[in-house]
């Protein structure tokens, strides 16, 4: 019970969750290990989860509660941020429940209904419970049919049933489309909810409040001092162990359909009425709506594929040469596209979208880049190190904000030089910052949807990048780029025909 | 010689003076002693004065050139910010003169014009020579005209005299300009320069290249999104040993008519064609111009004494208690005014400008505050602790620039809280910020006339406070605040009127 002391308005309040229980698909998996496991024991750790909560697995393993238990506690020691409490685990303990079976075993979902209506007596779970489908995306249909065969799916008046999925919500429109009938036949689209972690993020939300709580960005945040905008996301290692998964994807089914282009929505939709999920998601799919992709795909998208080679002080392997991919794979490690957004807010202004493996420094960030100042009355000479004016949102790592601007050099008459400053997330709270996967599955069990992407969102990006992948898949073999470096040089050809540069972050 | 390789026009190459001489008068003064001679050592062990540089003390002490030398060299080992150099020294020790005499006595200016002459040939100095007048004001009608009648203020066509005053200039705009005749009969406007030494500090013609070098903010420098602005000089300090220079002048006249309301004319003027003298000047001059006082003046003003008392564990005396400060003093050591700026660009934006001895801290900064956002899309609860944005900077000490703006506090829903991004001048730059007084010398010797007020800017600005300055006279005594404390409570009560308060810097 929430308690009533507490008002439910109060946002600066941490938020509870009610009674409820959620079931994992894919307990094996590094996603439940790394990430599911070790939130929910964050969230009970800091007195968000009641004690009437439950946490049941599902899996091919002939595993007892006590061996999952096992699991849970060995993935929470690993992977936990908050320190190890023996109280708190004794009490999240009390609902696990293990139910072994294939997908395709009817016996083993009725299993799990009966597992799930017992704890609602045993732990006091209400009804309520929130299915994580953390599984192939081909496994979808039969879960989903199994959780409807059984009843799971379905709840009663006074509580809840909600189904969970991650990404990818298919590979292009037609197959998210299919995707999506098949969820929807199942569960109502309130109930549906669609991870992108990287809405979990603080820094993401953060740029919410950036834009909308503050005077001083929104006057310049548009067309008449934008000169463009750059969202970089960078991973330096290669695919690892995720050939199967990654090949046939590529960066830009992997990452730029979900998390770059929900940056990209969030820095620049119009404001919301208000930050319910409706009014939020509302603005998204405007800005998604008028995405337009350049004519000439050749010159205005970029793709590569990792060679292998020296990267800090190692020898790595191409991406042709990784464990279980094909040596003729056409599937891009590096990708990169210029959007442009027709409205009146970004007329003009490019939006460069890129993502990467095995590029030069890990990192995730937006940088708003601002035109030069219209005149300068300084001489020629003293402002030719001077850049222009940027704001960059850290989202990972070191997450926060910089701007750079222009200050004068100690010592001269009037030389002015590129300056920057810094406001650090970790050093300006005490707070500790939830992980996404956290704030999510306290969402989940809330249903607070508003960092959830709906249908739509999901429909809209695949819509910006169907015909690009198109476009790549008549190109053949992408172009290979160095371990280490900053991608292939088509990447930087498409910039400089603009006349601009991308950022070394 | 200059270099004849250095293109002149270069502003990021250091700027070296040409062959000339530098007469002291007060050589025995506090600042002859803590800030003239150490800057022209600085400049000399920079590389910034040539060998062929003199430098001359005239006082009433019989000294000889060595007991100079002496005196110049205890200063310099005390107060000097390069370290000591034997070769500079020595180097620079062979222009060292001293010449003995009264103000009033003949003989001893023709022999300071024998000596400055000599230099010529002795040292190089071709002629051209800066007369500092490190005197009280009532000194400078006498020794202007020994100067004129020594023949020392007239130059050959191909060489220079100047002349550098220092605050006060006068105490109303009557005497500021009697003050101006008598220098103006023996110096044509372009020898002279007077000293704001606020103009010569980095972080304040940093105001220039930030406002200026940037597009990020000058969009929003108006009254569309600035609420108001408040300009600070705090000291924590009393009078000290100033009570004959400060008791009849007061916190008005010391410092908001010349570096306070300099800083205002920089942070509110339009963008100047060009940074040399006569534009900028220009525009200083347009806003000092435009600048209205309130017709309430109690409302609106606001002054105070410090009162003794306990500050910072130590007992201080009171204004009153000072040495040399007669119990019925009216002179204030605080001062507030608000005043309002008739332009487009200003209308309805208050600048409220305070200085006072005994406060909290010492601090001198330009807090540029904005509205707050014209609508926020968050709970009313959520946005409870935020303040308004602003813009802050910091004169001294630890120069640079702070933003205030509201950022997510990690793990709410979407709590906004007030958080800081700051740029640090000595942290920026490797580059040693010079002494105000070194850059202003060096502008003396180069005849770099942009960082010197000119008389018209004088003169607006006692326009400005004569008529602050005379209601006071008519109201008695200021009212008593505690040292170490942040003003009278009338300081406070006057923001309050407006719906605002002070910065605690």
């Amino acid at each position: 019970m929430t308690n009533p002391l507490r008002d439910p308005l109060d946002r600066r309040l941490p938020r509870i969750a009610g009674p409820s229980g959620l079931v994992i698909f894919g307990v094996t998996g590094d996603l439940a290990k790394k990430k599911l496991m070790p939130a929910v024991y964050d969230l009970a750790n800091r007195g968000l989860l009641p004690p009437s909560f439950a946490l049941t697995g599902f899996g091919r393993r002939s595993w007892s509660d006590e061996d999952f238990a096992q699991v849970v506690h060995d993935a929470v020691r690993e992977h936990a941020r908050t320190p190890f409490d023996e109280r708190t685990w004794k009490q999240l303990a009390t609902g696990f429940r293990f139910v072994q079976g294939e997908f395709d075993d009817d016996a083993a979902f009725d299993e799990l209904a009966r597992t799930v209506t017992a704890l609602d007596t045993e732990q006091g779970t209400g009804g309520n419970h929130a299915f994580y489908l953390s599984v192939p995306p081909d496994a979808f249909p039969l879960v989903l049919r199994q959780l409807a065969r059984s009843g799971l799916s379905g709840s009663e008046p006074e509580s809840w049933r909600r189904v969970v999925i991650e990404k990818p919500f298919g590979h292009d429109l037609t197959s998210a489309r299919e995707l999506d009938a098949v969820v929807s036949e199942v569960f109502p689209p309130d109930s549906v909810f669609r991870i992108d972690h990287y809405l979990g993020k603080e820094t993401v939300q953060n740029i919410l409040a950036l834009r909308f709580a503050n005077q001083l960005f929104e006057p310049i945040w548009n067309a008449n001092y934008v000169d463009h905008v750059q969202i970089t996301m960078a991973e330096s290692i290669g695919i690892g162990s995720r050939a199967g998964y990654y090949d046939g994807i590529g960066a830009a089914r992997d990452v730029i359909q979900n998390h770059l282009l929900q940056l990209l929505a969030l820095t620049a939709m119009e404001e919301p009425v208000s930050f319910e999920a409706d009014a939020l998601r509302a603005e998204k799919e405007k800005i998604l709506s008028a995405v337009q992709i350049p004519e000439d795909l050749d010159s205005h998208t970029a793709r590569g594929q990792y060679a292998g080679g020296w990267q800090g002080g190692e020898e790595v392997r191409g991406y042709l040469e990784e464990d279980g991919i094909p040596p003729t794979s056409e599937t891009e490690s590096y990708a990169a596209v210029r959007l442009d957004i027709d409205t009146r807010r970004w007329a003009g202004v490019p939006f460069y979208l890129r993502a990467g493996k095995r590029l030069g420094r890990r990192v995730t960030e937006i940088a708003v880049v601002f035109k030069r100042a219209p005149h300068l009355p300084f001489d020629l000479t003293s402002t030719q190190e001077l850049g222009a004016n940027a704001l960059v949102i850290r989202v990972q790592p070191d997450e926060g904000v910089t701007i750079r601007f222009g200050a004068k050099v100690p010592g001269t008459a009037m030389e002015v030089r590129d300056v920057t400053m810094d406001f650090g997330y970790g050093h300006a709270f005490t707070q500790d910052s939830p992980e996404a996967y956290e704030r999510l599955i306290l969402d989940v069990l809330l249903g607070d949807p508003p960092l959830f992407p709906r249908q739509k969102e999901v429909e809209l990006s695949w819509q910006i990048l169907d015909p690009i992948l198109e476009h790549w898949a008549r190109r053949g073999q992408p172009e290979p780029y160095a371990p280490g470096s900053w991608g292939p040089s088509s990447a930087d050809a498409m910039l400089a025909r603009d006349g601009r540069t991308w950022r070394r972050p």
